[in-house]
């Protein structure tokens, strides 16, 4: 038998990485020019007529809204399991919770550490890509869902968004590529990573039959799609340049995704038992196109353009639930629970090659000389640069993002294959009853969600009321 | 036997109509100037200082609400029945993603299009008012909602979103009426185009004991509701003015949302037995107050007018759920399903009589001399209009909409009615197994939602673990 | 027998105080000069440039999201009773309706009230402000929840908000403390008022086993959770000065809340049984560092500290709940049905306490000479005003809130103790039944949620097909 037993693991890791964070915060982390309090004098000095210009008022809302897929959005599309709800949703808020923290270091180092003092100096939008870098951690989690413990699932945060920003900066800082939604910085990386981890950790008599939904999970998975499909206009492009770039982000997106919805129905129809639509393509293939657009929704994609890439991602997406899952589990062990190799790796590839597309087709007719200058940042060191010198650094940064992935997802595998992180048997997968304290007696399911395992008769025969759940007080 | 079966009618319709869009998207739609890489040219010609001058962060937030009400909002609104929850929300995406596209072309032609090139110029204003038309068509969805298949709601969105367009053009462009939040644009004329068409689908022999709730449905449609009338106060004041005209739009809807609170939770249990409230009333009533300030939110209705507004909708409502709706389907044979007429036609109406008098009344003491002239559009063609003028245009727009929500209904209702479009019949109506795949076996229900049909005795005597559910791979 | 018959108590009151605010908003309430049609003229006279200078795009924003922690945070929060989620997330609605109309009177007569015409001038952060009174009710309801009638709520809103706006007063404006994120004015207040009144109102032969949750009400309850946790940045930013303090109150509560989490997870695992998490810590906990920065967040507390803050509430708040908990039941006959004693309580003492340490460390070496005055509003009768002076007022301010909350909950208690507003017997406690039409037959269950008073046995021998439900028109 494996001790899945949390009690000294789980608090001594949590309290000893918050302790962690808080010394590291207080060595490091500082205010930057428009979050502290000498702001006032700053505006003076920059001569700043309005508060307004201050990027709070540019980027909060957009912030909010990815702040919302992050908790509501992941969580809540892998509480599909039927007996998974808590691990889904609470994992995910613990993970993404050390993971934010420890991105703002991570992120901080490598970005934003102000030489002259040696801090680094955080603002809005340091939260947003603290947040972008959880969002690749969770994907990661959308593979291993409900066959690791919270243990290795902080273990495996620690050294994914590390990996996470090394890549980040060897795309963005040393390669000169542009990737605002995170095609590739949180898609393809968080996508392969984690395929790569669950390959590792490959589980030869795992019961999928388990891997299943019930009717009422299946509509709070919807919550979880809704809200990733509304707010993906604003993920796309919450750090784009001011104006015209944030605008025409969050329009290529919502095209994108409207497409995918169409595609992603029309494939499921198709292709399933009787015509019929299968939930779990509605819960991730509509959401292809918001994928797909990560690198390339800031640039001039145009509308239709941006359509055309959310139908074939929609298509692809959902044929990969169709064909190639099975396939994968079959001939390359992968266990994918969520299908992240459908909703984010594949997505993700399209969505860095029509990055690098549109950035090598790139012209001075189309954006304007200054509006293409601004466009790809092509100042100071990069002032030289054509559109095809862009483009072939966005194909660059692919292959870079997909070594890195896969090498640091089998590392972290083998760390987390280790004998004593306390990971659930096979016969405990997709089960909350390990880890959580399930409001349930003993054998005695008051929910009948639960109840294909023990004859509910059971509780008709003693007949006597039984009282079950968690007390609150 | 009615034949169902979707596999080559819904894919068919799906791919057809996005590549539709595909091609019309690339002959017409075009970014706006602001959306557009050349902006930074633009604004340096318009002397314009700041990127916040963009328009995308005077809407984005107020876009980003209504997004949610019609996707969360509508989808979740509609989950109340007990064996329809994933037709609710997935209909309600699938039909929302089409319509939001035909919307953009649509309106676009008759609102934005830029006759020097021929193209449709679109902005984040332009993603508003596609959403707007959505929900037009999704309030008509929910007359008819459980009783048609997919197939027929593509079909019907087709026709409604092109009358919109049309009805829209005349009451904003011909006759100069104002509607930002829509009580007659949106809400009138989705209610009546829904009410004539489930009219013309009249199902007599329609088990109506199956258009029921469970107390975990009132609970996801309570979701539903919570997001239409939080973010309501968003949806009337999206595309008004900027400035004072958004932010009184917003403080009106607040109030007269809360009013209506207080007033259908009041009827609720003044009516009903043992004076119990009634959660469809809570549901749908509550919303009132919203439909009710669609015309005249943007105006200087004042805030005790708008509890005025407010309180008397929700009254209206919800009588209308107790006494008319009966009523409409013994004698005028309209199968409500949700109650549409209660919701959206009469505080629509109620709305735009409300917007005819605010507008007929105002007066440059309580505008100011610019303020008249900018709250209603008073210059060029329309300067020398009287504030009566304007009531009674207001008016006219309201008996247009009905006109021609009526007359569309009947034609659009007449076309579904053809034989080949794959309804249910009368036995599976409010059933989401004719069109989605559903976790359960056949006639052993894993969650006794769905047990009232077959004893859950059977799980019991076989004894052994059944394996149901969706595979998530 | 106790009536609980609402029939005509509830829409009587319900009516009465509509009714009520429409007369005094028809009296008082106008738009201010922000919201009113003469801006456009204003706007000139003031020379402001653009018509983003409408506070209504500083805050919309923020509104927004705080105005979903009301409705749908603290609502859902609440369903994780299993038998009371209509009662929760309903009269949630319901109060929170009544509270924020009333607020809007009684915090403009207090705070904004124009003395040269007799009217209140509302704007965008007068809705914010109505909002926060609105919670400290919801607060307090948290105490009180499922043991009483809606009609015992309406009552405790009005006297809550009336003694709200006083001590707002007193602390705001008599004793110049600041407490933008509210944790003496909202969290404070509102927990002491609802424990107080629950004592009152002790029932000595309660079955607490009644407060408990199953499986699906836990996952809706994270609902509520999510949306607290992911928008408390907005709520304690949201009326903080433009610029930089809204920037720095939302990164601190970003940061104390993330520390939160982990913390709250680790103490669960470590003192409950089998060391498996409990979901009610999670529901709760995560949540105590947002209430402890409630004062705080708006000053220069670094980011280290906030997680300093938020890792230390998160710890006191769930040892609370395991520990603390019962023995307040136990020997003070404090039946707290929510733990807000936990929630709010605790850490909106810690947050008073960090306001007071932190305002009275101020320094202008940390705030810049102008930052510290603009920080603390050390103008005018302020401008002598030290930071220790400053840290002696907040800490006189948590004084006063602890003897108003605690002297106002016990006579509202008392007055709710009268025998005639249809408070439910012991054994109807935490049922919706008593208040609500709930879709089910009597005595057979059609949700096996509700089954395990009868046995679902009865559901398969009568063998028939069973309607229940509520008929939706």
């Amino acid at each position: 038998m494996k001790n899945t037993l949390m009690r000294w693991k789980l608090p001594l890791i949590c309290f000893a990485w918050q302790l962690a964070m808080i010394i590291l915060f207080g060595i490091f982390i500082r205010y930057d020019e428009e979050s502290d309090a000498h702001w006032i004098e700053t505006r003076k000095s920059h001569n700043i007529s309005s508060a307004l210009e201050n990027d709070f008022y540019f980027r909060y809302p957009s912030f909010q809204d990815v702040h919302v897929m992050i908790f509501v959005g992941f969580g809540f599309l892998m509480t599909f399991l039927k007996r998974y709800g808590f691990g889904s949703v609470g994992f995910n808020f613990l993970i993404a919770a050390f993971s934010l923290q420890w991105a703002l270091l991570m992120q901080g180092w490598f970005h934003s550490l102000d030489f002259s003092d040696g801090k680094i100096k955080i603002g809005v939008e340091s939260l947003i890509n603290a947040d972008f870098c959880a969002a690749s951690v969770l994907i990661s989690f959308g593979a291993v869902l409900g066959k690791v413990s919270p243990v290795q699932l902080l273990i495996m945060s620690l050294f994914e968004v590390t990996l996470y920003a090394v890549n980040e900066f060897i795309l963005l800082n040393v390669l000169g590529a542009k990737d605002a939604g995170g095609s590739m910085v949180i898609h393809v990386f968080g996508a392969y990573f984690g395929l790569v981890v669950t390959r590792v950790l490959y589980r030869p008599k795992l019961d999928q039959s388990k891997n299943e939904s019930v009717y009422h999970s299946d509509l709070f998975s919807m919550i979880g799609t809704l809200y990733l499909w509304m707010f993906w206009p604003s993920f796309n492009s919450a750090i784009s340049n001011h104006g015209d770039a944030q605008h025409r982000g969050a329009i290529n997106t919502y095209c994108s995704l409207a497409a995918s919805v169409l595609t992603t129905i029309a494939i499921s129809s198709l292709f399933e038992k009787k015509g019929k639509i299968n939930m779990v393509h509605v819960q991730n293939g509509t959401l292809a196109g918001g994928v797909a657009l990560g690198t390339a929704a800031e640039m001039m994609l145009t509308p239709y353009g941006s359509l055309i890439v959310g139908a074939i991602s929609g298509v692809v997406s959902t044929l990969g639930f169709i064909f190639l899952s099975p396939l994968l589990e079959k001939y390359l062990k992968i266990q994918d629970t969520c299908g992240i190799h459908n909703l984010h790796a594949m997505p993700g590839v399209i969505g860095a090659i029509v990055g690098a597309i549109t950035a090598a087709a790139a012209s001075e007719a189309v954006y304007s000389k200054e509006g293409l200058i601004a466009a790809f940042g092509l100042e100071n060191r990069l002032a030289g640069w054509t559109p095809h010198i862009q483009g072939g650094h966005q194909a660059a940064a692919l292959c870079v993002t997909l070594l890195l992935s896969l090498a640091g997802g089998a590392i972290v595998g083998f760390i987390l294959k280790l004998p004593f992180w306390g990971d659930p048997t096979d016969e405990n997968c997709f089960e909350d009853t390990v880890y959580w304290e399930v409001p349930e007696e003993e054998g005695v399911p008051l929910y009948s969600v639960h109840s294909n395992n023990t004859p509910p008769l059971k509780l008709a025969t003693n007949g006597t009321p039984i009282t079950n759940g968690t007390t609150h007080q």
